[in-house]
């Protein structure tokens, strides 16, 4: 049987279930899973947290999650699999509790001792969790128990250490789940199948025929509620360590040998230590940092990075970030792969770009025109899609070749609403299928990448606003590709 | 300055002014190219036929053939350069005093001494007319002097040398523009454009990536009025000789050290060169005719062709080819081109599809599935444009590859009539530029390569309806590609 016609059975414990990823994510989410009979009635979902709530509360909560998707089946018969348990992280009771509970629910909806647990919440606690988890037995099941836990994994290679150590004592690396919501992204995973289910692609994607390959990912929002964390982080941290790295590395990787969980992620790994690493003294070069100042986006008049809530006055903490990496394989040597992300820019949109060489000896040019390379773009939110940019003879008579679009869009087909990315990772999860999760020597390769660059930043405190809201960045991410003779791709 | 924004000046005398293709075809598109402002006021056409007509006469057959058109300036101002020439093909007196009307016409409206023969009419007074032309003086101009014919040229190659030598009597080959109508097609002139002008697919373009290309060329209306000619033709003389093998010639040639006339004309022969001959033993395995029978088309009944006005009852005339060519050069060595075209067939469509190899070791196999080929459809007619087959991952979280399409429509561009082949065609020859034209080694090689299939076939009177007027032809056409492993798609 293919696993997309197996219906996993596990109780889902949800450590942080009053929070707001629970709500506008995983709740929803679950409830997809079980529209759709991804999962069937013999799952139970208990919600953990500090609160002095309900099942009903819970319920409730829920319910308020899922009022604006259209459904079928019965809620009040969904909700009922939802149990709220007040919680103590730091108290061994509370573990001893939540294993009588789950004990009680596997009995009660006859599930095999399989066990998810979710931390969605604080960092903080992790280690904590994952110790009184083992400790207190609640891990030690007959069928299956896995940790899913959410970014930010640590701030720098040794803070990942030393949570990825307190969270091994009590999970193994095949336990662990690392979400990055960006590879549960349709599209994100389509690189994957594009590149290696394509015979026309994989014999152009070298350095033979490719010049670079540009990453965008803008965001309109600005810092909004999450202020403190992102004083801390950074676009860098919070964006490229994880989501853009990973991007890069599902573009340039190898094929691998076989389409699993292992083969692929070997191949990612590959390519993380193919990167080169940035010496301090080139950071300026291959590297951009921005903040946002006051500026106007879709005719609204917004504030500067400084002047939210929460901001240091003086922040030295960057809302954008472009680069040029290089991987240095066969492959690759010589391509760069231009990277730009931040917040309170044009519009949200993430892309790939893969720009093609232009042909030999261009036969067309003999008219005095330039002509547009080839562009294979990859559209991954808000549009989902694909993109060829070629070139050829426009209606009218005219001699001349022009740049046309051949589209393919995901999210035009009507009706079809794509599976949110959470829906597909906690699917994935409950199948055992780690292969859209972050696995610790990718988290480790990148923090050592991006380590050296937040350091000299953190120790350069000259950034100050160099960007308006609503464009795309500050001059100097143009000039990144300026000088290579490239430019950034429209969004 | 460019070719486009210069605007010819001639005299343009068609023989066979009277006639159905002037009406249908030669008018509207001088008309389409004075509204463009393609060609200015500084032009006139001389209308010749045997049928007594006055100057009123052929402007208002002129002013009906383009009432069904858009326009915005004036048709009796562009009617008033059309003039009518009674004529007698075999008359000498005919031809001095059409070079009197002529020169006249070139005083009237200043035009350079530049004249366009356009022989419009049944081609056994070609070499008269040439002759004739000739010996009055009419084709000694200061300025150019070009003859245009319409197909067929020649039943045969002798047939058609001799038609040659008659009319190489009064021009030389540069002066002779034969017509062939698919080569004034906006997407047969593209398929040079998608091939040079992208990166992407001149790497693809060989053996190494394409495993057949597969050109249709079907209609869905039976012989009409044309069974006289038709009988004497069929579809390999009418069809393959010339449309077919010169789109055959366009994907297959070499890129051309320069893109004009002589360096493309060079590639496309050495294409007809390197097309591997028939032996007479071989003919059943590499072609197919067939003749259609009874059917039903569109919901209508249609009737057999040998029940076709004009039409012997035991009439030996194909209806319908299929073949498989071989071009026996390093770049195509083992692919082969399927060819087909035919009468009475399901609808009317011409398209050209590129299939390329299945990738290597399918990396999506472990599924158990089967991966389709990539393809590129080029659509010709009725509809335009270019559609790329690939492989996604399709909504609703399934795991695997299916095929998606990417479009690009030229004719779905709102309000954009693409131009009639015909007028670019006629504006082609205005300005001296013969790419678009068959030159004489073509239609020898051509007709070499058909006259063995077409005397086996005359020789072997064996055929009968033997395929349904509505479906795609007879069985022995999916036979031909079956025995390689292939099949057709699906116009």
């Amino acid at each position: 049987m293919r696993k997309e016609q197996i219906q996993p059975k596990a109780v889902i414990v949800i450590f942080g279930a009053t929070g707001d990823l629970a709500k506008r994510k995983l709740y929803p989410s679950i409830h997809r899973l079980y529209e759709n009979g991804q999962i069937g009635d013999d799952f139970a979902v208990v919600g953990v947290g500090r609160r002095p709530w309900t099942n009903e509360d819970l319920r409730e909560t829920v319910q308020n999650s899922i009022a604006k998707f259209e459904y079928k089946k019965d809620v009040k018969e969904f909700t009922s699999h939802f149990y709220y348990h007040p919680f103590d992280v730091t108290c061994s009771d509370s573990y001893r509790d939540l294993n009588e509970l789950i004990e009680q629910l596997e009995s009660t909806y006859q599930i095999p001792n399989n066990r998810m647990f979710y931390l969605a919440m604080a960092p903080e606690f992790f280690g904590t969790i994952a110790k009184f988890l083992k400790s207190e037995g609640v891990t030690s099941t007959n069928g299956w128990s896995r940790l899913v836990i959410e970014k930010p994994f640590g701030h720098d290679l040794p803070s990942a250490k030393a949570l990825n150590q307190e969270i091994r004592e009590a999970f193994t690396e095949d336990q662990i789940y690392r979400i990055d919501h960006y590879l549960g992204k349709q599209m994100v995973q389509n690189i994957e199948v594009i590149r290696f289910a394509n015979a026309i692609f994989e014999p152009l994607w070298t350095n033979r025929y490719i010049s670079n390959i540009q990453i965008t990912s803008s965001e309109d929002l600005g810092v909004e509620d999450r202020a403190r964390y992102y004083e801390k982080s950074g676009a860098l941290r919070d964006m490229v360590q994880n989501h853009i790295l990973q991007m890069v590395a599902l573009l340039a990787m190898e094929p691998p040998i076989k389409l699993n969980t292992e083969e692929i992620r070997s191949e990612k790994v590959k390519v993380l230590r193919a990167l080169r690493p940035i010496q301090t003294d080139q950071i300026e070069q291959f590297f951009v940092r921005g903040q946002y100042d006051a500026g106007m986006i879709d005719e609204h008049q917004v504030g500067a990075y400084r002047d939210e809530q929460n901001v240091a006055e003086d922040s030295n903490t960057e809302t954008f970030v472009a680069g040029k990496l290089l991987i240095d394989n066969f492959r690759w040597a010589g391509v760069p792969f231009y990277i730009r992300t931040g917040k309170r820019m044009k519009k949200k949109s993430t892309q790939i770009v893969v720009q093609f060489k232009d042909i030999p000896m261009n036969l067309y040019y003999g008219n005095g025109e330039t002509m547009h390379p080839n562009l294979l773009v990859i559209h991954i939110q808000p549009d989902e899609g694909i993109t060829l940019h070629l070139n050829a003879r426009k209606l009218g008579g005219s001699t001349f070749a022009e740049p046309i679009k051949l589209d393919y869009c995901h999210n035009c087909e009507d009706g079809i609403n794509t599976p949110e990315a959470y829906e597909k990772l906690i699917l994935d999860c409950l199948h055992g299928d780690a292969t859209n999760f972050a696995h610790w020597d990718e988290v480790a390769l990148s923090w050592n990448f991006v380590d050296v660059i937040s350091q000299y930043w953190e120790n350069n405190k000259t950034l100050s606003p160099n960007y308006k809201a609503g464009s795309m960045g500050p001059k100097a991410s143009d000039e990144l590709l300026g000088r290579d003779g490239f430019h950034w791709w429209p969004i």
